[in-house]
């Protein structure tokens, strides 16, 4: 098997065959950006697959979609920037629909077959006209090489667009996997705050893409959590064209799909508001995947561990007063039992202090790693968060102003 | 019944009758300013209860003061900042042992009678040596007006000592419950990662004591949440001398008791690290208190609410957005019934948005009050927040330096 992954930037959606896609100024966005993205599958196949946010309030377009991937076919997806159009009302959804009727209308496929995206500000309505207005432009711009314009269409507080692939030539033929997503603030589990489109031109049936996309995502982007804070809006669809005709083993599939997920969270987390560090919480020893993943979620939901990474602080301390908070019910480890390594160093041994602080130097990468051996079993699971910086509050308390 | 709560400031655990109190400078702290706290209690009663922090990683202070308790007997409470005694291994355990026997055979009393309490940097060694000849010094000084003294050793990032008092004229006799609180960071449920010393000269049996302080702290201290983390070291610690020779009914004293435990949490609230605002997260129409309790803790954590707090910005969407996030297992409630009002303006009224934001004032008053109403119940539930903000973030990405 050969990877190719030496197209940058990745095209992302389109770097798949079968695939065609847009980016195009709809004027949703006060400052004039590009807001309007739409990424269609030229088929054969119109297999899909999506997971949305486990939020009980959602968007009008989250309502919508679900309904619409539940048949596991998909023709199209629209997404737009500029306005998350949650928390809006039988108005709001009306909207979504007339939406999906458009991108139905114009590229001649049934309006239930197009899943619909929105993310930005909650609670106000979006111009519907300017919207429905930009459908045709998006459509008069979709190109086979139009994966990068989609890709900038959806940033809201993105720096930069997101974008991975990977081609694979095995046995079974060379197939392609490349997608685009966007998300910098209310990143969290369940999934990633986000809004994520994946192509594919491999072969694969409704049932194993559904498969792969949720083994996939749970590795991923369920296991960034840039600040606690789950969105109403997260959605990672699964388009399927089969265009490369090639037909790959269930297993290699998601091994692909996790990967480009994989590139694309961790994308996520770079561009996180306003952060300095990315910081790798790593849990070993863990009796259970369960019990990993609730002590490193601890730990990454910490105001004060996040703040002493942001001032450049090995404050073990402060990583086993979180670890404390995980009731023995879900983890069961011994307090005295507790080591923790940073970047390296291992500044405490058996619940207590180890090698001096000062032997930790954080200042000179962005990346962080922090090891917690719980000595309890043989499970190993990493969250990737971000530090707690005067840039995050300061983006978070402007936002809607 | 006559309530006096007119000396300011308090003299906190000295208003009752029969107990001593002193703060010294024992040299722990390198800013030479008051860090060792000593209260007696000279009887004739020597009752007390306590109630520790929930966090499984804790200070070898807490173990000891776990078991010094148990008998519902206490004589003393040795209390110092300028380090937490954390993470500190079989050493720090000695310490702890060593200041209880110092404090012991001071006051000829058993150490077993002795509560200790740290608050400070966690996984540092004390000096022992300095704390030692502090309490000869702390002994030397105990006075009955020395409450505001023993407030001051307290505090850590503190600005000011916290001291509350009620004094009951009934018909069962006078009687008074003051107390003293230390806490600004690490502020969370279970308990308010905090320091605290209630007396008492009411005749008060052990049982009741330990209902009476359980019932008021799950009602004041664990429902003020100032940044999510919970320590390592929480402890509250009654002392009841019985010096009145007034037998409250426990249901009398419960509510003296909780309105000096909700009068010293308000405080720390209000001094809370880095804060511009005090925020009160009320969740009426809940079906449960659980439920309630639940939706107002997944509001007072999020750092997107918390920021957009700091900006003035009443953003309802990211109160709804925690909100969804409760499973309906713990807190069923419609999201299309959902109503949100900031500062008494309904901004959110079914889930949508009803009153333009802009008619809510933030910057006027350092108290905000958000109202959510889930219409799923009779049940109340308030819990006391902060704003996130640079000053926060600033304290505690500097904090060990």
């Amino acid at each position: 098997m050969t990877v190719d992954t030496t197209a940058h930037p990745s095209p992302g959606v389109t770097a798949a065959a079968g695939f065609q896609a847009s980016g195009v100024v709809a004027g949703l966005k006060a400052s004039g950006r590009p807001d309007l993205a739409l990424v269609v599958n030229e088929g054969p196949s119109q297999v899909a697959a999506a997971v949305f946010t486990t939020n009980r309030v959602v968007g009008a377009p989250v309502v919508w979609s679900r309904q619409a991937v539940s048949d596991g076919v998909v023709s199209a997806v629209v997404l737009n920037s500029g306005g998350a159009n949650v928390c809006t009302g039988p108005d709001g959804f009306l909207d979504v629909h007339r939406t999906a009727e458009k991108v139905g209308n114009v590229l001649e496929i049934s309006p239930g077959d197009v899943v619909v995206c929105s993310t930005g500000l909650i609670g106000e309505p979006l111009p519907i006209g300017k919207l429905l207005a930009g459908v045709d432009d998006a459509v008069s711009h979709l190109s086979r090489t139009g994966g990068l314009a989609a890709a900038t269409a959806i940033m809201t507080t993105d720096t930069v667009p997101k974008t991975a692939h990977l081609t694979i030539q095995g046995d079974r033929g060379e197939w392609t996997v490349g997608g685009m997503a966007k998300g910098a603030g209310m990143l969290a589990p369940g999934l990633a705050t986000m809004l994520c489109v994946i192509t594919t031109d491999a072969v694969v049936d409704a049932e194993t893409a559904d498969a792969a996309l949720r083994a996939a995502t749970s590795q991923t982007f369920d296991r960034i959590d840039s600040d606690g804070c789950m969105s109403t809006s997260d959605t990672v669809t699964l388009l399927v064209s089969g265009a490369s005709g090639a037909v790959p083993d269930p297993a290699g599939f998601t091994a692909a799909l996790t990967q480009v997920c994989a590139e694309l969270a961790r994308a996520l987390v770079a561009d996180a508001e306003g952060a300095s560090h990315d910081i790798a919480v790593t849990v070993m020893g863990a009796s259970t995947e369960a019990a990993g993943l609730a002590v490193a979620r601890a730990v990454t939901r910490s105001n004060l561990f996040k703040a002493a990474m942001f001032g450049n602080d090995p404050n073990w301390g402060r990583v086993l007063a979180q670890v404390g908070t995980v009731p023995e019910s879900v983890a069961p480890f011994d307090p005295d039992q507790l080591d923790v390594t940073i970047n390296g160093v291992m500044v405490c041994k058996s619940g207590g202090a180890y090698r001096p602080r000062t032997e930790v130097d954080l200042a000179a990468n962005r990346e962080v790693h922090v090891l917690i051996d719980l000595h309890a079993g043989p499970e190993v699971v990493t969250v990737w968060t971000n530090d707690l910086t005067h840039d995050y509050v300061h983006e978070n308390s402007a936002y809607a102003t």
